[in-house]
């Protein structure tokens, strides 16, 4: 684990799509009228996002991406993080590379000179704060091996994966690259599960990655019984146990768990009182838990600083944080009785 | 916590009945035969003692007594610590004093020199490796406010009381004034609830004296249910959380949990093919435990450490270490992967 990492400069580079999200509030029917499904990421053509995006007022244009808004998150807690993401030259890929530099990431990978335009997340939030998401890849899809830069990661003590890639064929030889050199320089592999949906899409697949490849999986409760098309949570619990390292599991307002080992460690969900959009809950959650871990805090801690980051992502539109969120851990950690 | 600790040169101080087990193996017939009660301790008068240790063949006569137990196997694992415990000058007591200072354990309490002899357990193992203890307390009842020495108290990281000595009405002062001195040095008081018969006895004292007092407290799951006369093993552990800082509740071969704040850890148990004695189990849990914690190892690997000391303790007779603890503890993380 971690403390074998030397001579980096990195705490942790993400490999994820680069997207820029695309906010809408819409009402339940919104949804129900065009048999659009609700809570999950699904995947669309160019024609077909662009129906949906006319139809909406969009609220923000803000950037996005799981694992670039976990990254992004690191930052604002202290971290030194990078990225590596394939966007297009294009209008809204200069957006997303001013953002994540504006939010402290390092962030090199080349843009396509052609080809699709740069990615894009259309985010509805209904009533009940729950986020759908449609997204049209466009140039993420065009992630390589060549974009893996093993300096980057021979230079970053946790290389973390996004699931989403694995819906792309295409990201697969560029994942697979990232994990191996993370091996072979002794870091580690962070890997988050994503969504159920790319979950049902992959599951055989993803299984024999994680257990060959990912030493810190995050999940969320649905996604951890979807790996294993299991129905009972603490089945899935023992079942993940001997393949990697640290599991770290999140359930909403049921808070947490994170299964090492022989240890199982339940922590409890902040009390958020206001939900607005709970897009980006699970990235910061993986932002904070991994912030925690390169510090060498204890599991339980790693899991509360998770959850107090993704509190303060939960209050507001958007999946960047909108305070600094080293203090705001800090205060949170301070008012626990725990040392910041 | 821990770390408010400073210029300390013991880490645990334990406070308890100084007492000499004597060992017997008997048959399941034995106990129910003369009515006597299975798996807790039981007080009597040295009469009543008598009469038992009449009828039986003693296999070993070893230096016992929960947190005098404890202390030992804080040593065995290399940390630093005293005991404050009241004997008779008389043969038992000369090699209790001898046992426990060849262990490690600084013992300085003045010895009775009239009034009852040193305390006696008789500690009957059943052919399940359950043991039924017969307990003649003598002149571990005599302790008082005045061995009670501030100079150690203030030495010591922790303060570690057995339950066991909440049967005596005159050792309540004791433990209190051990309980203000600690507090008033910034140190912390470790309780171990120590036998569900005593529970009975004192449970509204008792819920009291944990609430004001104790930070960390040591129970197993009977004794944590009979705390709060609750049948629900989750809903105690409810109840625990806001009293103390830290609840380390051992569930036998269901392993530990570890309540802290926001935070429940399930840790699990360590895999013994032989028991052949578990007297001293929770003594030796609570050894390892308090040895993390003075280490400042994570709350789940304090558990390991505890669990991995207990099992050492049950595959012999007796409740003293037969093996270094350094060592034992040291292999056992390496072969889960952690530092040792």
């Amino acid at each position: 684990m971690i403390n074998r990492a030397e001579n980096t400069y990195y705490d942790v580079v993400g490999i994820g799509n680069a997207i820029v999200d695309v906010l809408a509030k819409v009402g339940e029917g919104f949804l129900t009228e065009r048999n659009l499904p609700k809570g999950s990421m699904t995947l669309m053509d160019a024609q077909t996002a662009g129906k949906i995006y006319a139809d909406i007022v969009p609220e923000r244009e803000v950037p996005g991406g799981s694992a670039a808004n976990t990254v992004a998150g690191l930052a604002s807690l202290g971290s030194a993080p990078a990225f590596i993401g394939k966007i297009h030259d294009d209008e809204l890929g200069q957006e997303f590379t001013r953002d994540i530099g504006a939010a402290g990431v390092d962030f090199f990978t080349k843009p396509l000179a052609q080809g699709p335009v740069t990615g894009r997340s259309i985010v509805l939030v209904t009533p009940d704060a729950e986020r759908s998401m449609f997204t049209y890849l466009g140039a993420a899809t065009h992630l390589s091996e060549k974009d893996i830069d093993e300096e980057i990661i021979r230079a970053a003590k946790i290389v973390y994966i996004e699931g989403y890639l694995w819906d792309v064929d295409d990201c697969h030889s560029a994942i697979l690259k990232a994990c191996e050199l993370a091996h072979k320089h002794n870091r580690d592999v962070a890997f988050t599960l994503s969504d159920t949906s790319c979950m049902q899409r992959n599951r055989e697949k993803l299984l024999e990655f994680v257990e060959q490849h990912v030493d810190i999986l995050f999940a969320n409760e649905d996604e951890i019984k979807a790996l294993f098309a299991e129905d009972d949570f603490y089945k899935s619990l023992d079942l993940i146990k001997p393949m990697v390292d640290i599991a770290a599991i999140t359930r909403g307002q049921k808070g947490s768990v994170v299964v090492n080992g022989r240890t199982k460690t339940f922590v409890e969900a902040e009390i958020v009182e206001n939900v607005v959009d709970t897009t980006g809950a699970g990235d910061l959650y993986a932002a904070g838990f991994l912030y925690g871990i390169t510090q060498g805090r204890s599991l339980g801690t790693c899991a509360m600083i998770g959850s107090i980051a993704a509190a303060e992502i939960i209050t507001h539109y958007g999946a960047r944080p909108e305070v600094s969120l080293r203090g705001f851990v800090r205060n949170k950690l301070l008012s626990y009785g725990k040392r910041a």
